[in-house]
């Protein structure tokens, strides 16, 4: 399964709308037949991948696969059906299909007298895939709220100012974490105030294809300039006109979007918090002292230190002289 | 000198207001002959320690010390006559005396025959006795300012409560750094909010003895009540009444006192910051948001991000899920 779990995460392979998966076939010896992984929507599942390149020595073999293998016909046949014709005996997998539409493989198989056992690195495989699993099981993309602070609380000096608080190791890393998302949203008063691109830009500082491009969403009643850099062509860009996350996410989820990258402002990520829609948060912390200007995190409604939004610290990143704290809200009892 | 250095920063001595010193005394063929280093006000320095120690086979030797030895009688000799008396024949020591009233060991030695080396691990000397040599080389205590801040900078909720925003590994580690100083400050403000005890405590939360407790001072004009915590017999308490910090830090450096441990609240803690009075700050941030509430800092008179007070992070401590930045204030050019 480890070996499984390595090949579905081979890099370069393009994330969203379909899960990372990787298959490994074993002979009844245990030695290795054959491997195969997912490339991207339209390519062979893992499985079929791994059934090709066994050709007939996959009668009698045990699957390990990552992911519980389909049952629906997509762009290719169902999976589990096609192990059942090329002869598995036994198939184990990590996570359940929690995508009502392909689940049942497991019964599909076991229907067809063929062995099967689940759970074995569950947790590993479900990480693999978090936005995907996170958006099947929830209805509604999984949110990462990133925000750059000065030490003191700041996310603009008192004039507006903003760049730039992180430092330059902070900021390519933003970059790193825009590309695991296929959206990033901002509010117009950002896109007003600081007429940000919002595109993915790789380690030499050039943009990705347009199709590698997360989504930029403009969230606000406000029209924004034509010339405002958001529209510019490097990137697919929509406005939508309302002040609800929950209307939001729910248009993002129609068209397929499962990782919204929140990048603020203070005030439209306040509202996505506030809302209990914020399912992790990314700051990096600057060393400087402002004293003043806007504040990184606008108003919560929150009145009382008992009150206060308590994260669950999962990282903590040094960066030169930059920090990134990783976390999660903790649910409130 | 590493030797000279351990005996030194031998555990236990107290700090302030003397230096820490150590000194080894090594026989023509290198072997050691003795060792000392001083223990506090009122206890032989630590030549004379060694020189006790060694008796007449002090005859011909070399004395490797972390300071340059004294020149001036205090309550015990001076240091260097001590060793020419003794016969020592050569001396090597790694900070030169900043104390004006003490300083011109090393001519006092040269005059009188004994060979003189200095600069040998001066940065590892310096740095032991930190604030000594601060206050000596610029006439007031060394200034550390510390905070905590939750990751959106405030320093309590909107109705003031402010208990706790940092862990409790967090709050132990303060009063280590507590202990560390020899006066802790707040203004008026936090006296009559907080009503805080600003003791040292120990491990098992006993406060230490009175006479290694630092001095603890108030700032501002307002009364505070006869019965604030602040004012208990558990250590030396003083109230400046003035709202200039030049004032404070003259008058705690004629009491003697080297090293301020700058607690807030944040009115005070950004006069000091202002009028570049700061010469080290803690920040301990916790995985919290407020959204509203007082700012960890006030207003420094800073209005564009390019006067932001840039701060270079000498140290990053991950405290369970707080984290403890310490960082210098950069001089502007
Ligand atoms: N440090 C950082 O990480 C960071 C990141 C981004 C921005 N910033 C700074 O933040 C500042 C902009 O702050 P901002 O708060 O104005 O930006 P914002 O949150 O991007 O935009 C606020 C605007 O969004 C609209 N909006 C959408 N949903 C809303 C809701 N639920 N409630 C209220 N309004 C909603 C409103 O405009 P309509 O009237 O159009 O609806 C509102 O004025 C700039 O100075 C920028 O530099 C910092
Ligand atoms: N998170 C933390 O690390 C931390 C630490 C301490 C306090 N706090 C919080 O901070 C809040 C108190 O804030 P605060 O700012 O009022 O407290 P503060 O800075 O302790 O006290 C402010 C008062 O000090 C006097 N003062 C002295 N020098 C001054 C100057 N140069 N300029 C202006 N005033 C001067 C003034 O009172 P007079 O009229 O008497 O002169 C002023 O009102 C409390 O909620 C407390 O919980 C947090």
């Amino acid at each position: 399964m480890r070996r499984a779990l390595e090949l579905a995460a081979t890099p370069g392979v393009p994330l969203g709308p379909n899960p990372r998966v990787g298959c490994v076939l074993l002979a009844p010896d245990g030695s290795e037949i054959a491997e195969g992984f997912h490339r991207g929507a339209g390519t062979p599942h893992a499985e079929a991948a791994a059934l090709a390149a066994a050709g007939e020595s996959a009668r009698g073999a045990t699957a390990v696969v990552t992911l519980e293998p389909c049952n629906h016909t997509g762009r290719t046949g169902p999976c589990a059906q096609a192990l059942i014709e090329a002869g598995v005996a036994r198939v184990v997998f990590a996570q359940p299909d929690p995508n009502p539409v392909a689940a049942g493989g497991a019964e599909t198989l076991r229907a067809a007298g063929v062995a099967v056992e689940l759970g074995l690195l569950e947790r590993e495989a479900r990480r693999l895939n978090r936005a995907w699993t996170f958006a099947l099981e929830h209805g509604r993309p999984f949110v990462t709220w990133k925000f750059a602070t000065s030490l003191d609380g700041r996310s603009a000096a008192a004039d507006g100012s903003s760049r730039w608080i992180s430092n330059e190791t902070a900021r390519r890393d933003t970059h790193r974490l825009r590309a695991e998302c296929d959206a990033i949203l901002v509010g117009t008063g950002t896109v007003l105030r600081d007429d940000p691109e919002l595109t993915v830009r790789d380690a030499v500082d050039a943009p990705l294809a347009r199709e590698l491009q997360p989504l930029r969403v403009v969230m606000g009643d406000r029209d924004i300039p034509a010339d405002a850099r958001v529209l510019n062509d490097l990137a697919e860009t929509v406005q939508l006109r309302t002040r609800e996350p929950k209307a939001v996410l729910a248009e993002l989820h129609a068209r397929g979007r499962q990782h919204l990258f929140l990048e603020g402002g203070p005030t439209v990520a306040a509202a996505f918090a506030a809302a209990g829609l914020v399912d992790e948060v990314v700051a990096y912390v600057a060393p400087k002292l402002l004293g003043a200007g806007t504040s990184a995190v606008a108003d919560l409604g929150i009145g009382s230190i008992s009150e206060a939004l308590d994260l669950k610290v999962t990282d903590i990143t040094v960066l030169d002289d930059n920090v990134r704290i990783t976390a999660t809200p903790r649910k409130k009892a």
